[in-house]
This record gives C-alpha cells, sequence and structure tokens, in this order.
C-alpha cells in the first residue's frame, strides 16, 4: 500500500528534548515512571516537548461474524447491533465513561449482519458480516482492503475534526476468535495460549472455542503470506478498520490508544504492515482476557491500568486518555530544580545515582 | 483510643444492592473488573448504590528523619521544606497533577525540622523532626498520640469543608527508611525485604540503608507491643498523621486513597489499630518501592494503576481518584439489560456462565 510509505517514524530529536526536561524536573530522575515515558513519547509524536492534548474520541468499528454459527460466543449476534446503537446514546461501558469524562465516540457499522434504522451510526458496510472463518475465508482481499480503508477514512476525518487522540475500539459478537486466530497466524503462539473466553464462556464452549480457533489456523495457514491475507482469511471487517485506523493515527501523527485484546491484535497487524505505526501507539489497560499478553508482548508496549477488565467496546481508552494527558501536565506544570529552589547539593547526588 | 470504638464498617445492605445493580448492567458480568468492584465499595462507603463524587483532596502531611543522619537518603534533608513550599504552588509532580485534575492539595508541617515563611503551609508542627530511630526512639509517645491526632483533624477539617475524597500523601527526606522499619516491625518480614531506594540510591547507599533498617527493628522490638508503640519508637510524625487521616476518612465515612509505600504503611497501621478501616481504604498504583508490595499484601487491597511510580507526595492518589470517579460514572450511567434491549435469550446464557 502506498499509504504505508507514507508513515514516518517519531520526531527523535523532540524525544530527546523531553528526556532532557524530565531529567531537570525537581524529583528523582524516573520516579513519575510510565509518566515520563508517556511524555517523552508524546513528545516523539507531536513534535513538541511540551503537549496540551486536547479533544479525544473513541472509533468504534462494530461488525458481525458467520463464525458464530460454531457456537463459540455467549452472546447472540444481535447484540452487536444492540450495543452498537447503545454507544451512540451513552448507555454502555465505553460510552457511559466517555461521557463522564467528555470525549467523543463515533460509532462506524463495517459489516453488522443486519438492517437497521439508527441515524447515529455511520454507514461504512462493507458486507454483511463475515463468513464462518472456520470453513472458508473471512471475505475477499478487495473487501479487506475496503474495511482496511474505511478505518483510515474514520481517523482521517476525526482529525480533521479537530480530535487530538483517538481510542480504537470495537463491537462484534464472535471477534474474539477471529483476533485469537489472526495472533496465532501472526506469532505461530498456539490456539490454547491466544484464545481466551471472551464475554464469558461455560468450560464445555471454551473448550470449543480453542478447538474453533485450531481448525481456522489450520484452514487458512497455508494461504497467508502477510497481514491482509491473515485479515482477509482469518479476520473480521471491524479488525481491518482497527488496523487501518492505527495506520492513519500514525500517518496524521495522533496518538492512537489501544483498548483490550481484540484492539491490541488489530495494533500489531498495523505494526507489522509498518513499523514506524509502534511509535504512536499507547496501550491502556492490562486486558484479562488470555492472549492479550502475547498481543502485547509482540507489540513490545506496556499497558498503564490494571483494571481487570475484559468488556472491549473501547473502554480502557477512555480512561487512558486522561492518564496520558496528565502525563502531559506533569511535563508541562512541574518545575525544574532551580525554579523549585533545590540545591546543588542534590543535583550532584542525582548526576551520581544508578538508576 | 475512644475515636476508634467509634469507627464502624461499610453499609452490608449498600454493598449487597451495588452487586446486585452490577449484574443487570448491559455488560458480561465481571467484565468492567475493578470498575465494578470499585462501584461496590463506595455503595458500602457511603451507603448509597450511586455515587456522584464531588471535591477530591490530597493531604500532605511533612516532617523531618533525624535517620537522614545516618546517610540513607539521596537527597538533603532541606529538600523536606523546599518540595513542602512548590507543593503548595502547584509546582512538584503530585501537585501540578492536582491543578490539572481540578483537586485541591493541603500541605501540613507536623514535624519539618526548620523555621520558614510560608502561609500557604498549614502549622501543625509536633516537634522539629523525629530523633535518629537508629540511636532512640523517633518521639514520645504523646508526640505520637498528638501527631495522629494532627491527622485525624485535618481529615476532618476537609470534610466539613466538602471534600468527598480523600489522598494521603507526605514529604519527609529519610522516611522510607521510617516506613521500612515500621512496616518490618508490623510484619516480620527482614529488612531486605521491606527496604527499597527510595528517590535513588547507590548499591553502596542502599546496602547501609537495608543495615540501618535492621538496626532500628532490632533497637526498638522487644519494646514494641502495639502500633502506637512502633510508630514512637520507629516512624515518623508524618506517618503518625497519615495513619491519624485514614481514622478521619473511615470515621467519617469518606473514602481514602492510598499512594505509594509510606502512605501504604501508614494505612496498615490503621487497619492494625481498627480493622474496619480497611471498608474506607483505596490503593492507588502499584509503586516501584520494594516492600510497597508487602503492604498491600497485608492491607488485602490490589492497586489498579500500574505507572512504575516511586515519587511519593500523593501523586497516585490524584490519577485514582479520576478511575474511582469514573467507575461510579459507570454505575450510575450504563444501561441495565432491559433499558438496553438485549433479549432473553442473552440474560440465560449469562445466568449459565460459571464466571
Amino acid at each position: 500500500m502506498k499509504y504505508i510509505s507514507e508513515i514516518v517514524k517519531a520526531d527523535k530529536s523532540a524525544i530527546n528534548a523531553a528526556k532532557a526536561r524530565q531529567m531537570i524536573l525537581a524529583k528523582p530522575p524516573g520516579s513519575l515512571g510510565k509518566l515520563e515515558d508517556i511524555s517523552v513519547k508524546m513528545a516523539g509524536i507531536t513534535g513538541s516537548v511540551i503537549n496540551d492534548i486536547g479533544q479525544g474520541c473513541v472509533l468504534v468499528f462494530a461488525a458481525d461474524h458467520g463464525v458464530t454459527e460454531e457456537g463459540i460466543a455467549s452472546a447472540p449476534k444481535s447484540v452487536t447491533l444492540s450495543q452498537s446503537i447503545n454507544m451512540t446514546q451513552s448507555k454502555t461501558g465505553m460510552s457511559s465513561l466517555a461521557h463522564y469524562y467528555g470525549e467523543r465516540v463515533r460509532v462506524y457499522d463495517v459489516g453488522i449482519d443486519a438492517d437497521y434504522e439508527c441515524e447515529a451510526i455511520i454507514n461504512k458496510k462493507i458486507r454483511y458480516g463475515t463468513a464462518n472463518i472456520a470453513k472458508e475465508p473471512a471475505m475477499t482481499k478487495d473487501e479487506c482492503i475496503r474495511a482496511i480503508f474505511a478505518g483510515i477514512e474514520a481517523a482521517e476525518s476525526a482529525c480533521r475534526d479537530g480530535v487530538e487522540i483517538i481510542g480504537i475500539g470495537e463491537m462484534g459478537i464472535g471477534n474474539t476468535t477471529a483476533s485469537a486466530a489472526v495472533l496465532s497466524l501472526i506469532t505461530g503462539v498456539s490456539a490454547e495460549d491466544v484464545t481466551g473466553r471472551g464475554g464469558g464462556l461455560t468450560d464445555e464452549a471454551y473448550k470449543r472455542k480453542i478447538e474453533v480457533v485450531k481448525r481456522v489456523v489450520g484452514l487458512h495457514k497455508p494461504f497467508c503470506n502477510d497481514i491482509t491475507d491473515i485479515l482477509t482469511r482469518a479476520g473480521g471487517l471491524e479488525i481491518a478498520s482497527m488496523c487501518g485506523a492505527y495506520l492513519a493515527c500514525a500517518k496524521m501523527r495522533v496518538p492512537a490508544v489501544v483498548d483490550g485484546f481484540i484492539s491490541a491484535v488489530a495494533a500489531l497487524c498495523a505494526v507489522k504492515l509498518c513499523e514506524n505505526v509502534r511509535d504512536f501507539i499507547f496501550m491502556s489497560h492490562l486486558s484479562d482476557e488470555k492472549g492479550y499478553k502475547v498481543a502485547s508482548d509482540e507489540l513490545g508496549l506496556k499497558a498503564f491500568l490494571d483494571l481487570s477488565m475484559r468488556l472491549g467496546e473501547g473502554s480502557g481508552c477512555v480512561i487512558a486518555f486522561s492518564v496520558i494527558r496528565a502525563a502531559c501536565a506533569v511535563m508541562r506544570d512541574m518545575a525544574t530544580f532551580s525554579q523549585a529552589g533545590i540545591n546543588e547539593e542534590y543535583l550532584d547526588e542525582i548526576r551520581k545515582m544508578e538508576r
């Protein structure tokens, strides 16, 4: 994709300047931990040491999954549509959080398997859900590329409307199964180790889900040469769109925030398409869904919230926005040692410090 | 203390009603993890299922430590005063965060070893720093009780002024040494396992610090029969005040938020004085300071932020306020299954779920 070649790395000189400033802020160096790292990463993203992040937005991509006919989800397919509608009314977990924090939510239908009346959902439907990936490819290559570009356009549109930080969320009953298969195909990690209980499954259904993921991986592996192959054959329409949204955030130099398992797998797809995207991605919370850690380890990025959440939707992103903003506030507002009137003796000690 | 006998447990019926409401909110049960637990705990604290937490305040107790003469701190004693002043001007890590989030900060001098001009610091000085605990008791029993009551009065005063959530912070060069000794005396855990690098120490100074903590514990152990003995002999004026502030929060039925290591040790002192206090305490972040985990395990409470911070001051509390408020917003604003238009079929599935 030509789009990918236009994504450049974070601004190294801004990163160095930000690190230098963190060293002279009046605190033991490193004592603000990940808040320091976040502020430094933000500098690399925007090119400025001092950042004041404006409006945030969670982009939710919604789509259905044919694989639900294998009995791998705790909720019926109809919940994809009903919760997508509820999200536009601040009634769900993520959207009630977004409303509380004053962040925007935009819900995109890229593949809900139903017709309905809801003007608040942005209609970019590629097709009515994926095919059953346990039996055939999820979609065609052309549909996959169109889904990726639906995500790109969603993120670019948000940026044009003044959004300065973007959370990447989803709604799609069955999508932890597709995400597990995608993750296994990317990393080679076994179905057992990437498959979790999703919304909540009985032991019996969980065993079945692992078997289904195994079957999906076995069926498509011989035909997967790259990320778009994997997304086309074992992915989902919303997962492809989320991947596109990450690419666009990197291109537009806006921070992109990962939510839980599905969001992390989509982020990994984007990073595998273009290494530079990693510089623009923040993790948010350590999801309770098995496989999350496989994805985050492969991304090489660490969460900073530990809330034992496994809801999805983008729920972790909203809380993370607040922490990222706070990290920027510290960088901007804290006094330096000289402004704080702390004497040279201490500065000498600091220079001697081994960590 | 008569004060302690007046602290009663959380409201069990409000907790049960809150748990019942969480079960009918439109999400897989438990999928919002600790956000659910937080909202339930809040119900027990206030007696209401629905909570909307108003003004927050970080109470900072500042005092000096005679044990600094043993060379166990990376910063000179003078930093206690200079940072206390800086905190009143939103220049430090915690206070710049508080300013950003719109939370109040009140700084109490309960034992700074200096005279100075700064009206913004509330003067409740008990004495000019503790004695060197490696050689003699930190203070007298009477001073310890007065320090505890200074903390009680600070928290009660904040509540009278309309504060609805309180963070318990500190400033005191040398206080990780005193806290480590207190923690070891309470739990019996070895000096090696409770002593961290504090603000940041060279390997050599760190070894010295462990030896000092060992010496402190050995010197005072034979004379420590209860928590006030431990605080009197091995504690600090600010640690005693923090302990008092936790007691008062529980008495006033206001949530008290723990910051890092020192704050956790003070919380443990309060809980050991009165078990019921635990019901009113929230942890915030998993501090990087060694020993924090010993204290939080003993408290039986878990942090929900993982920021690798080890600054102290109350810096973790401010971010935690925001997460606790968000948890309450979810409880208040999310739709129930019936409001969300999710059908009975799914509810049946949920009833079958095994976790």
